[in-house]
């Protein structure tokens, strides 16, 4: 017997199929990369994208913009470097750079002049700053996401996020995922999901649940959320839907209740490749709750709810891990999906990513 | 002159031989991977064997069973998952398996009936569960290891163990070297070996030793080992016989003293490698040591042998690393060995176990 | 668009040159590795020289030697063994080697005359112990680097110096780069360098600056260097010459006031390989003050200039470190050099160290 397990395994990665943990995120999108908070007036920061160093600055006056995070002199960090007017100067010999990337600083040296920065298309919009790292020319015409509830003052939005040590994949999986409601039974209680259905086409996957609670106390959390305390669960049943989707290359979660017009929650959520191999990702989550019908009880239960959201997000957390480590153990993907929501999103994301190679769409 | 000192080193690794810390542990025997202290009922745990993730599942009533340690669904750590009944449940999804490997759970979806968990064969014996990780067919006619002296009342046995950052030969070689008593001389005072025979054959060598004190003093742990407290090192210089023996995958040390009939002590040990290129071992240790005329008086010294034993094992650790890290630094094995009952250990470890293509034998 | 920046990099490394950071050090000169201080009578220390282990022994007479840094029996580091008279001993089998590398141990094992290590010469000068790695038969042909200050009773002498993580090349740039005052700024006040000039030879390249101060206060620090406290920043100007020259390998940097026949100010600094790949470089730094006109006044103020030299180094450091770390993250240099200097300078290391592949020098 051999010790090769990688070889030797019983469910070997198919080959007409890149591995779906290679696919690289595709560019041709606004991808948040800071909050706006982080960023201060006169202020630059250092943030990645697939490994690349971006340089967000925030000059005196006017939007920030976006460079290329290493000074082309001698490649030192520019997100160290101070911001004076309009110009980010490096660290280490005071090099000055403006917004369209030129080096402004031919009284250090004549040849300083020739240096120049790539320069990347910057927005900022509902507390988050964007960049576009694809084709410049195409970013004017590829809209910024929508979250419409952030500004809705009926709605409270907590901003949260980390960085995650897994390929961006498992996130949209483990989020369309409502089968791994037992993972969260000691937060929720037992819930047993029932699958509605799905929907799918050129960008999107959608599924749609309701659930039952089959054992266990409703937490007051999520009774904040429905807005009300249910007592029996059987009487209300299958009242609730939950709709998640990945419009790539975000994706949103929504619960409605039937009879109410608006959603109780909507959740936008973006996961930013952070290294160069696309096996970590920052998350920018937007979790919309919508104000109860008494004034500031949402604003009180605030912090119970957050606790709540960063204790579901922890458990998460610690399985998309585990499955990215597992991956890298075993040298590829073994996954043998069980779910058919989640075949058809792990082909969206192969079909609307790219290969890594680079050489075209990853499923073309 | 060049830096290339793999290439110019006055040394180099003879060409015939596959280097022997690139050896795999021959799966075809019976290794303890936890001891059943570690695994309660209706636990599981999670263990490896050579980079493979093995759970080990305790069910409600009957022997424990052993499984491949990843779920098939997704990968995530089944010794992270619970056991009810007889079946250990994923933590992710709940997804349910049997001791056969079965997954049970096709009330969470209809295709998870296909997923299906290789099984290894598992058995229980003297404080320790022991998986045999080759050839299943084999596993019913190859024996357990034996250890007699564990049930024996006459004797006190210490269990230890810890995972050692090293192939399992330096392992081997450390024990049998009697030679490095150097090493303890802060220990165990000034020690001379005596080299008296050896013997090796199918699977096996053996070597025998005597020592004489040249300086230092007894100390008490020795005493209480021998059963007396000598004053006189030359008086009964060469009385005892110490036996080591690798006995393949296993070894043994047994302290044979004149006159006595049976050894004062005896030591069953094994090395198992824990990660896939088998550069760590997790070492299982069995003392055993014959109880005094006096009653409890072993008992009471207790602390005293296990502080002195833990204190010989830290410093055999430290150079084993040490050469694991040379071996690492320099790109091979450079060892010129001067004992040649060592060189006949290394031909058993080559011979006995796995070359790293896995294509045969070692040295076949 | 591609993820791929490592090939799309707008300025390519030049194909006709190896990559400088990873042109070796020439051997075929001496390197301090050790301070005398480090290395008591009868005692050993294990140094690296380029991956290479070094064991340093101070025998009981005579001068310090040094042996390649592992036991050619089973590559157990040298350096934690025990000095007793003139030999070195190894830990682990009680192996002795005297100061030719023959191993005089036949007591312990027949086989053990055949075991030898590697000599290397070895000097002790001006409290640094040197060693010679390249063809020996050179040593004594290639004299040891002179600092005469360090005797000198009119001058105070700091020996400084740690590991710093990268390849000794940016030290070099860094030191020779005096447009680099910016950076410490917030230490020394503004300071605006003015290039006098530079010159090169053979073996080396150096460059002169003199300053003004545009603005802040001159520190205590640089007062004490120049041995009065300067009002008006104006008067003085260019009165001082800072002089920086890579004499390969070793660099020295020395300030000298108009006027005054002996420099105010001398440092002598070598950065030594420390791993395989020369990434990381121990600094020995001697910095040779002269002595104010009132005496102990120097004395009196040398914890200050430490803490402010410390903090100087700090700062550096932080930028070569960040320089190493992009050429890591972009697979390869892409410095674009606005200093002719530096490009002499650059030119210069790569002559005469040595390609990676050890073929010939660098540039032949």
């Amino acid at each position: 017997m051999e010790n090769e397990f990688r070889q030797t395994s019983e469910h070997p990665v198919c080959a007409e199929h890149t591995d779906l943990r290679r696919i690289r995120t595709n560019p041709d999108f606004w991808y948040p990369v800071a909050w706006s908070r982080e960023l201060r007036r006169e202020k630059a920061i250092d943030v990645r994208f697939a490994g690349r160093h971006i340089v967000v600055v925030r000059p005196k006056s006017g939007e920030p913009y976006a460079l290329d995070g290493l000074c082309p002199h001698r490649q030192v960090l520019l997100g160290k470097g101070d911001v004076h007017g309009d110009a980010i100067s490096c660290i280490a010999h005071g090099l000055r750079y403006d917004r369209d990337g030129q080096c402004v600083s031919s009284d250090v040296s004549a040849e300083a002049q020739c240096l120049h920065l790539t320069t990347w298309a910057c927005r900022e919009k509902g507390g988050l700053i964007f960049v576009f790292m694809g084709e410049q020319s195409l970013a004017d015409k590829i809209p910024l996401p929508d979250f419409p509830r952030v500004k809705d003052r009926r709605y409270r939005t907590r901003r949260f996020g980390q960085v995650v040590n897994c390929h961006y994949s498992f996130m949209h999986e483990n989020l369309m995922d409502m089968n791994h409601q037992v993972l969260h039974s000691r937060l929720v209680g037992k819930m047993k999901p029932r699958f509605l259905g799905m929907d799918h086409g050129d960008g999107f996957v959608e599924a749609r649940y309701t659930f039952v609670r089959t054992g266990g106390k409703q937490p007051l959390s999520e009774a904040l959320i429905y807005g009300q305390r249910r007592r029996d669960g059987r009487d209300f049943a299958y009242r609730d839907v939950m709709t998640i989707r990945t419009q790539y290359p975000y994706q949103t979660l929504r619960i409605e209740t039937q009879g109410i017009e608006e959603p109780v929650m909507e959740l936008w959520i973006s996961y930013v490749p952070q290294d160069r191999d696309e096996l970590t990702n920052r998350v920018f989550g937007l979790l919309s709750i919508k104000r109860l019908k008494v004034p500031f009880l949402l604003d009180l239960a605030w912090p119970i709810l957050v606790a709540f959201t960063e204790r579901v997000f922890f458990e998460d957390r610690e399985i998309v891990e585990l499955e990215q480590a597992a991956w890298k153990d075993l040298g590829g993907d073994h996954n043998q999906e069980v779910f058919p929501v989640i075949n058809q999103l792990r082909d969206l994301l192969r079909r609307c990513g790219q290969r890594p190679d680079g050489v075209g769409k990853a499923a073309s």
